[in-house]
């Protein structure tokens, strides 16, 4: 090969490296090209509170500021915060966490990234929910694990059922399970029964549990249970992104089997040295931000009765009511069988952006569409009103 | 399998997942407790600038903070930022970077798991210099790839030339090569031209090069040259943690190949979502603290003559004088063949915290040790007394 040719092969990412966009970025973008022309847009596309971080977190990341140092933590975390995280599991839930087995990590991102190594090897195959949070595929794709999709319907209300995955694992057996409840993009939840019995399922199948629960905290109708009530030998994931209005700090944390502490410590030490320590010292100060939390809350709680009562008025009426997280899945396949063409042509003939059910959903996807409502409820009221007309 | 049986079997870490602790981490924990009885001890194990983050890197962040919204970023990071490290090229290094290709990262540590993902394949062999920094090796096994040890010694002060590389790449052909300078624990660093010759001769075979730059900045005799001087076909890894003293930030970036960027992007898009907002705006801040910085860094210039004059007389004359970044590695073969058992010793009756070698070299390591100096003059001071004392 010539000096060029190889020069230029050096170029091409690896295949495990070449992921998918998510289409709602093109959503995103023309977005902000049209706010940019002067046009009034209305999220419904993004997965983030629209509320600032409560003024209590970020006047203890001020002060943390002040005092100086803002040095790496011991890998798995800062002790008070962990101890508080095990305070949390022994106020909410009535579960006894030993500290050793809480690890903060950087958001849930990191959390994916260490459970996925510690638990799976390569080749190893793990099974998610479709619909579903498109990362989860392609974080375990680039970690070299195969995905295996479990398609569910409103029918069980987007849940895995031990049936279900008794028959999935017949066919060729798993060797994980990855479930969220609530589940991104459905605002479904297990029922706390529903999520024992899916452990126990997943233990007798011999089937590695992660339970990602970074939606805790935003239920509306019914409690949102822990796997760590169920069982020990269960990874759960949390995050303080999403109750407590905290994204960008990029926290959270992940609880562990006590014979995968080490190894998700030494990982953890490698992979990302800590996570953030002002957003540590933040993330304490969460836990204590409870009425400021629940007063957002109360505001996604209106905003749901704005959408479920103005979303069918416009048309949208193939939608579950919503359990919990901030979304509005809805089925719009009596409007299109084109999702992405439905989210593009909303946004700019509607002004109202969101996102097109194929981001979660290689099957059934492009007949749905996700609404957020993290937003404010005047935003929201705008939005039905702009989608009734534009539906009409 | 019984129930119980196929339970405990969950518990079992991946192999992938089983990560080797650093032998410091004892060192430490050793530390630690000798301080809480009372000792005083001074700390030369840890590779994390001693100095608080200058305040109006601090006082960036605590006026974003009161600004309200702290939410996530662009996955490849804020375009001021980007921007602001590409004048960063321009003006240290005269290269012009278009900030399409700058990403944002969570320190190097998510630059890392990126860059490998993009650029290797599961079973890829990756070279890197022995010693060096264990995260490299214990990074690239996680995600599968083959370490490849290139064994380095004083005569090219610790770094891979052109015929090194040559030579491994003859025995069976590798797909990457990762270098740093200066390194780590070494503190020695390639000259430009080395530097230069070394991504030629990488580009020559076929093996993508990525540059660790993370102790840019830090460097006593000779100007800290990027490969991207001599080639944009290349991936460099820069950090704020060391010369702008933000470990506990998380934050860093990464330049790539134009080809690469959507690929990175996506990547992070799903790994990472952003890197913290909050560390993002005080970087932007740490560009204008130069003064502050530069301070610093006469402080670790004065460490360095400390330790370059009392190893010695100490009896620890077999070392290298530092290029760069805040590190002595000397070779203590006279004295041990167990540089563990040495670091115990010097803490237990010295009161000097240090790694063993063994921790950056599986080869030599055992007859090494590395002092960072990246602590308060008076310290070193203090300590070249006690190892005078000790070691006579």
């Amino acid at each position: 090969m010539s000096r060029e040719g190889i020069a230029r092969s050096l170029l091409t990412p690896a295949r495990r490296g070449s992921v998918a966009p998510f289409l709602v970025m093109d959503v995103m973008t023309a977005a902000a090209r049209a706010e940019a022309e002067g046009r009034s847009i209305i999220h419904m596309e993004v997965g983030e509170p629209g509320a600032a971080t409560p003024a209590t977190i970020r006047e203890a990341a001020a002060r943390a500021l002040m005092d100086g140092q803002i040095g790496y933590t011991l890998a798995l975390g800062m002790p008070e915060l962990r101890r508080r995280i095990a305070r949390y599991y022994a106020d909410i839930h009535g579960v006894a966490v030993p500290i050793e087995r809480i690890a903060v990590t950087m958001g849930s991102s990191s959390a994916f990234i260490l459970s996925f190594l510690a638990l799976f090897e390569a080749g190893d195959r793990v099974a998610i929910a479709s619909p579903g949070y498109p990362a989860y595929k392609n974080i375990l794709e680039a970690l070299g694990c195969e995905v295996v999709f479990i398609e569910t319907t409103a029918a069980t209300r987007y849940a895995i059922t031990p049936a279900m995955l008794a028959a999935e694992h017949a066919k060729k057996p798993l060797n994980g399970l990855l479930v969220a409840s609530p589940a991104n993009p459905t605002g479904t939840m297990m029922t706390p029964d529903a999520l024992k019995a899916l452990v126990a399922a997943a233990r007798d199948l011999g089937i590695r549990f992660i339970s990602d629960e970074i939606y805790h905290g935003l239920s509306y109708d019914m409690p949102c249970a822990t796997a760590l009530e169920s069982a020990d030998d269960v990874v759960v994931i949390n995050s303080f992104s999403k109750y407590y209005c905290m994204t960008g700090w990029r926290i959270g944390w992940m609880v562990v089997p006590e014979s995968l502490v080490r190894a998700v410590e030494c990982l953890a030490q490698n992979l990302f040295i800590s996570a953030p320590k002002l957003s540590q010292i933040a993330a304490l100060a969460a836990f204590e931000a409870t009425d400021a939390l629940e007063a957002i809350k109360a505001g996604y709680a209106a905003n749901r009765a704005v959408l479920l009562d103005g979303l069918p008025k416009a048309g949208l009426d193939r939608l579950l009511p919503v359990d919990g997280a901030f979304y509005v899945y809805a089925d719009i396949g009596h409007l299109t069988n084109d999702s992405m063409d439905f989210a593009r042509r909303m946004l700019a003939e509607a002004g109202v952006a969101a996102t097109p059910g194929l981001d979660f959903d290689p099957f059934g996807g492009q007949h749905a569409i996700r609404f957020s409502f993290a937003g404010s409820t005047s935003d929201m009221e705008e939005a039905m009103r702009r989608l009734a007309g534009w539906l009409k």
